[in-house]
């Protein structure tokens, strides 16, 4: 091979060529699609690649689920208001949301660590006591990872690793026609509790003798700074013997997730904009900000909470469950993924979640 | 869960309290011992945790092998003169490397890549290039990932997964008295190429009209720039039916790597300096730079070949090999780890590999 040293290695960054193209053109998903698009499986063990919450690859009995996540300072979280062993402990739920989301089981984690000088040897020591305790609530076991400096700021890489029978796998792509839309929890907290954050760092920067003011948002921040993956909704349905049809978790908000269902379904649906499942404080901090509180429970995400189709039949095994609201059903392709507005007026649902591309 | 929301999340920073300690006075592998040592695995399926080049589960028939690395622009890579279809190619080679030195074959890998929003698609498109490429030329499925921006500069994240019988695979700690050390290929090649390349980065600083000079120095730069995993070693081994008593990739050094042996293993070493196989361009390149040829061998890092230990009764399978030289034996624990030197003269190993903490 001959090397051709390039002194400028500059030649694809955007300032230096008008003719190059900004990422924020494409988006987040733009970009993953133009990158991915022709990447096809090779190995008969790798069941699934890239396209749904995790991959699936098979090694003898049981399936292995792995997806993985990077979280970087500034872009996902601030450190002004992240407390470092919430940082350690949300940064395990994002991951290990993915695995539950194809209805697996997460059983170990590897974690990548890179990290600033500025950080203390006590600074990593809370992050990992987060992730320890994590680990802890959802029985995994840690088992890897790295650890390294980075010139500025923080950037935590998780790769989590899970197992499920074969006929337990579930996927974005297999809603039916007439299938409920079932969410857990309830929406839109995490971005309140966000909102309340930016809101009091906002203050404080103009004035840090001013103590924050917290009160009342217990819930909010709770839903933003330590989030919960619902392993126990997992094994709640598995319990009850009800399997979905298809799955997803809400990371990017409830919109950006039934378009996904809707599109590898290759189905439509109906949303209830009055099914939508809001706790009263994350209702009543949108009012006090001005925000339409469902506008927050379809694009704020970050909730981490499961939306799962069932098959009609299974209503009666849902219903009785105050973890888990029918927000809607299934339709066919042609009709569209829409909301019935709480004015009865069916619009179309628009991804409009946070893209850190744009 | 009562949030106590510190305004000053910057308590844990080194400036901020002159009580905290600085990373560098642990250095890389003296961090990774604080945060790990009271891990411990759990589950069943969790064959090896942390500790060796990578993790081991057992799902059925066969183990699954994954290891992660993390790869940071300023770091572990230069932007000036490192082009990017390499920089992807390299960042799969290192991690895929790890597979490797378990005695497994790798089968799959996941990307995660941050990036500032200077990067055009382009640029992107590029790195991607040089990691499918790796995937074609090791036989990996890409199954999934991870795309974020990043407030400076470029990570990459590449977890890779890999297969083997249980009876197949090699740790390092496997290593038994008179066991003979070989090592792959040659060394201190990667470490004399990035030695050129930041003097030629250099000069181009003081005057970007002098062209490079690279004449001559094909094999160093191809060593730093475009690595290569030796998969081949391990499918040669396999068809001569030679199983290594332990394994490990060179990342960090010789030095380091056999003192991991060792230590692992509980036993001491001898090296023979004049064994160590050198490349001439590699020499001669050393001595253009006033650096003794072995301290690169030793300390330089990033030529990922295979350090491993075989019984002696394998010598005959081995000794014909071009591409594996034997360097010493193992000896027991009380006579340490030691480098016989061409003069004779056995001194102590010490790693001085690269620690980007300290």
């Amino acid at each position: 091979m001959l090397i051709l040293i390039k002194r400028n290695a500059n030649k694809y960054l955007c300032q230096m060529d008008k003719n190059l193209n900004s990422v924020s053109e494409l988006g987040e998903f733009g970009l993953i699609n133009k990158l991915t698009k022709d990447i096809k499986v090779k190995h008969q063990t790798t069941h699934l690649g890239i396209g749904d919450d995790a991959a699936v690859i098979n090694n003898g009995k049981l399936e292995t689920v792995i997806s993985t996540d990077m979280l970087i300072e500034g872009i996902h979280f601030d450190m002004v208001f992240t407390p470092l062993k919430h940082l350690g402990y949300k940064t395990v739920t994002v991951n290990i949301s993915d695995i539950c989301a194809m209805n697996a089981i997460p059983k170990q984690i590897l974690v990548s660590i890179g990290m600033s000088s500025k950080y203390s040897i006590e600074a990593i020591e809370e992050i990992y006591n987060g992730i320890k305790h994590a680990a802890k609530v959802y029985d995994l076991d840690i088992i890897g990872g790295d650890l390294t400096t980075n010139p500025s700021g923080l950037a935590i890489s998780i790769t989590a690793i899970g197992e499920a029978k074969k006929e337990d796998l579930v996927y974005r792509s297999g809603a039916k026609e007439n299938d409920l839309i079932v969410v857990s929890g309830d929406l839109g907290g995490a971005y309140m509790g966000l909102n309340v954050l930016q809101r009091e760092k906002e203050v404080w920067n103009s004035n840090p003798k001013i103590q924050p003011d917290l009160d009342g948002h217990d819930y909010t921040l709770e839903r933003q700074l330590k989030p919960e993956a619902r392993l126990d909704i997992i094994t709640l349905l598995k319990e009850q013997g009800v399997k979905p049809t298809s799955m997803i978790d809400i990371s990017d908000g409830l919109a950006s997730e039934i378009i996904h269902i809707c599109k590898q379904s290759k189905k439509g649906c109906q949303l209830f904009e009055n099914k939508i499942p809001i706790d009263t404080s994350t209702h009543k901090t949108a009012i006090d900000f001005n925000i339409n509180p469902t506008t927050c429970a379809l694009n704020g995400g970050e909730d981490y909470e499961l939306l799962f189709t069932v098959d009609i039949n299974e209503y009666e095994k849902i219903k009785a469950n105050k973890n888990l609201t029918v927000i809607g059903h299934i339709t066919n392709e042609e009709s569209g993924i829409n909301l019935i507005t709480n004015g009865e007026q069916s619009t179309p649902i628009k991804a409009q979640g946070w893209d850190h591309f744009k």
